[in-house]
């Protein structure tokens, strides 16, 4: 569905299965409908997936603890769309597919306060706009560690003109065709194609802006009153693009990321990337008689994206007076030193759960670009990731075999594979074998990414994890070696769900096997993923229990569920 | 799938279960793979649904009494794709969709010989491509009732440049959207763009014509050899055209009618409507050193479609020569005249099966254009068609009452209805009831045409019937009186599945319920099916047994298939 990627949700999940809903706490009902319709995010029309009749889809607003109950009703024509909350709906991992017509009710807690959001993860209806933002204020009588006087929401996702069905057709063809880069970066599904709002300080030819008014791309102003404490919850869906964010003349200090808080820290500007979500705090101590731009440009690719902008608006001063200065130009897209400074700055904040001194296992994933008959691919340990069609979770449960790979996947990589140079083999596999883990054991995975199949060329991908947090313990140049593992960092790691690695690096994580299921963990970036960039955990699987008929109706499980009550 | 629409294939299914096969008859075994792929059917660019990397789908060629098994695998990323062979398969009528990755076996007998074809009936998946040819030969030591010396099929389809998904949600958008008329007609999934193949004949800007060569767009040109006798096999899957197929210089001989014998008659010109085939005789007595245009245009609907057209190639003449004479030019798109003298001259060949003398049961259907909540919609006795997400053939068969509407819709229209002017009030509904027939009973269907929501404008619709061949006894002008009856033909009466209604007019058609089943009768126009334009016949569903679990494994029936087998 929908509900797929609904990160602390899935952990939601578990718990009500085992907890008593805390007294105060409130089951929130939405019912949705998911239908294409007609939409013009960035003044262009296109067809996007829409909630409702909205694009993004409704916000879902609760507090900890709240149940939320989904009610959604596929309306696609012949699409399925697949969901979470029986643990967190990966297409092929937890789940089947919801049928057009069908309608499935997703039932999950949220237990813990933070900026999330929701979006489908079936085959790439995440670009084609199936995504809203999902809210989690602290429960009653709790407080934020930090003091806020207003918010604003900020989804960022990318946009193309081309359609998804184009898009992934091309990826899956011989040869290769790639996406290329967005159209247009949008703020809360609104942009402005080949119009820069800055049109008259860039020398483009640009259209005509349109700042104001009911149409769909006018941009979401954020009105403000000076000498005020505002939250910027800022949460990217994109498919592709890592993004900067900046605001005109403001600083802004973070302090929550991935749903943690972290210990506050002052930025120029904010790198966000897919998966991700960051809060915030802008102080408003600016000149009160102008307006400012906020400013978003892309990152780690070389952009060829218009920046997306919006206003932040001082009470009184009119909404349609443009800011003098030019908007702020964020960091040169290959400024990676820029980047990792950000990330190195980031660390729990105090009295946030402290990772195990030491691992029982570790898993070490080498991040390749490979050939497969001459399909351009991505690898993990030489194995590309092909989602068998039974879902994991049943097949696993009751020992399906023929489900999936049974050999298990590698655990490292060649000693001398080279990550500087283009693979001397690129031919690949694929492959859709699991990392079973224990219960309770403490499992460190470290990301190491390689040269892709050109020289001189290794790619950002945004690692991100179903069912569970995990500790950043580090991030290091070239390939992980022994002398690395001193330098982690145990004392306040900060806890995410999704993490970077940089070109030519490594990024090492911690978990504690706590939530029995089975997890994707794979690059938040859509067409990487949908070219095979992924391994998939199987935690503890013989300690899920009561999983609902609807989820294993389909595949291997469903044919167990059916074998014997025939006429 | 693929295999929806199959129609004589869905009576083989039943014959299926209860008859030996034949001896010397065989199983020919098809592997499928439905993938979209980028194809230039008409020299332009675009995607198709694809089998096995061909499109059209590849033919299936065998003999009566053979069983064909198809093993198809749905490799699209998000569709559904939707099949038939247990019953015939229409979408949410007598079967689950196949999801993605997924992989169904399907079987049935073909048990006689005739031009057929098979589509996909999910969506809208048949203007995306999904369709090939059926082809079957009489059994070993039977003769057809005629002689030809070689065969052509032609398979015609139409083709527009606008994915079928942005055809889909225009259709079901307020204010409506029309898709408009098709680029492009095809022939075997051939055509060319903005270039009659005969630009030199016309005046308008046309591209350079693509005559030869390994292009997916260069027409099949039919080689034939002087003094011959050769039997086109045409079929017409088009999404929305009504089309006429001209040979310069010959006559034609039709033959055969969707699988039946028909009395052989001359013609110029050939008239084929969406769901329909024919065989016809071609004789090439003409000029040997000359070659010859075939050409396709457009009737019913004013034509923006430039005419298909290919070449018939007298050896030993070369290819290359263009014929001297400009290709046949097809009637006036709206000289119904000419299209209901030749539907007139269709009568059965000898010898075949008659119908009863009376009827038990006459069902009279309006066929009207409305509007339901400012959508434009079609409707049968004012309730536009609706598909519940619980095939009917199960629900029925295990009286799943909630699965679709109980109400029993209407058989005939109110009496003071003129037809002849747009609805007085346009306001419709949507519903799902079934219309509940006995076994062995004779049910005659009057299908009423009237004025659409404009006024002076009525449509042409061909009718098709899933599970049945039915007796096609006249047709008439203005609403269908007492008077009428007397002119039925039941002397010789064609057998046919599908069946036009002409503007302002009707056309009456019988049938005997000795075919258990649930079956589809619905406007084989796939835009005006999508709008609503079909009802539902259950017949003598309690007859039904052994519905393989994968049809049932959604929906209701998919839960109570499940109900009581959980951990």
């Amino acid at each position: 569905m929908v509900c797929l990627g609904l990160r602390e949700v899935v952990v939601c999940c578990i718990l009500l299965c085992s907890f008593e809903i805390s007294f105060g706490a409130k089951t929130r009902h939405f019912k949705w409908d998911v239908e294409y319709m007609f939409w013009s995010p960035d003044c262009k029309e296109s067809m996007v997936m829409g909630i409702n009749g909205q694009f993004p889809g409704p916000t879902i607003r609760a507090k900890a603890g709240d149940t939320i109950s989904v009610q959604l009703t596929n309306k696609l024509h012949t699409e399925g769309v697949l969901g979470t909350p029986w643990a967190d709906g990966t297409a092929s991992i937890s789940q089947c597919a919801i049928n057009p017509g069908e309608t499935f009710i997703y039932r999950f807690i949220v237990d813990k306060a933070g900026t999330y959001f929701y979006h489908g993860h079936f085959g790439m209806q995440r670009s084609a706009g199936l995504y809203g933002s999902l809210i989690v204020d602290v429960a009653d009588g709790e407080k934020e560690p930090f003091h806020y006087d207003g918010e604003f929401d900020l989804l960022l996702s990318d946009w193309w003109h081309q359609s998804v069905h184009h898009q992934e057709v091309g990826l899956s063809s011989k040869p290769f065709r790639w996406i290329g880069e967005p159209q247009t970066v949008l703020i809360n599904g609104r942009g402005q194609f080949n119009c820069s709002l800055a049109a008259h300080f860039s020398n483009g030819t640009a259209n005509q802006c349109i700042l104001r008014g009911n149409e769909q791309c006018a941009p979401q102003i954020l009105h403000v009153l000076p000498n005020r404490v505002y939250r910027l919850r800022v949460a990217s869906t994109t498919a592709l693009a890592s993004l900067n964010l900046a605001v005109g003349n403001h600083k802004m200090v973070v302090v929550e990321a991935d749903g943690n808080y972290v210990q506050p820290f002052e930025v120029e500007d904010l790198d966000i990337y897919s998966g991700e979500s960051y809060s915030v705090l802008l102080t408003t101590n600016q000149d009160p008689s102008k307006n400012y731009w906020i400013s978003i440009g892309v990152r780690g690719r070389k952009p060829q994206t218009p920046q997306a902008l919006t206003l932040v608006n001082y009470s009184p001063t009119s909404a349609s007076k443009l800011p003098i200065s030019p908007p702020p130009v964020t960091p040169t897209w290959n400024d990676y030193d820029h980047s990792k400074s950000f990330s190195n700055k980031i660390f729990a904040l105090m009295g946030s759960p402290k990772p195990p001194r030491n691992h029982d296992r570790r898993i070490i994933l080498l991040n390749t670009q490979n050939l497969i008959d001459g399909y351009t691919k991505w690898a993990i340990n030489n194995i590309s990731l092909h989602l068998p069609s039974t879902p994991y979770l049943g097949s696993i449960k009751y020992s399906l075999k023929s489900a999936f790979d049974n050999k298990r996947p590698p655990e490292n990589f060649a000693s001398n594979y080279d990550i500087m140079k283009p693979p001397t083999n690129p031919n690949s596999t694929t492959g859709n074998g699991v990392y079973m883990l224990r219960l309770n054991t403490t499992v460190d995975v470290i990301l190491q990414n390689a040269n892709a199949l050109s020289a001189n060329v290794s790619e950002i991908h945004p690692w991100h994890l179903h069912g569970h947090d995990f500790w950043v313990l580090g991030y290091g140049e070239g390939k992980f070696t022994k002398k690395d593992e001193k330098k982690l960092n145990l004392k306040n790691p900060p806890l995410r769900n999704t993490v970077v690695i940089f070109p030519f690096g490594w990024t090492a994580l911690r978990f504690v096997t706590d939530n029995p299921g089975v997890w994707a963990f794979h690059c938040h970036i859509e067409p990487h993923l949908h070219m095979g960039m992924g391994v998939v955990f199987a935690e503890a699987v013989e300690h899920v229990n009561d999983i609902p008929n609807q989820a294993l109706a389909c595949g291997l499980t469903g044919k167990r569920l059916m074998g014997t009550k025939q006429n």
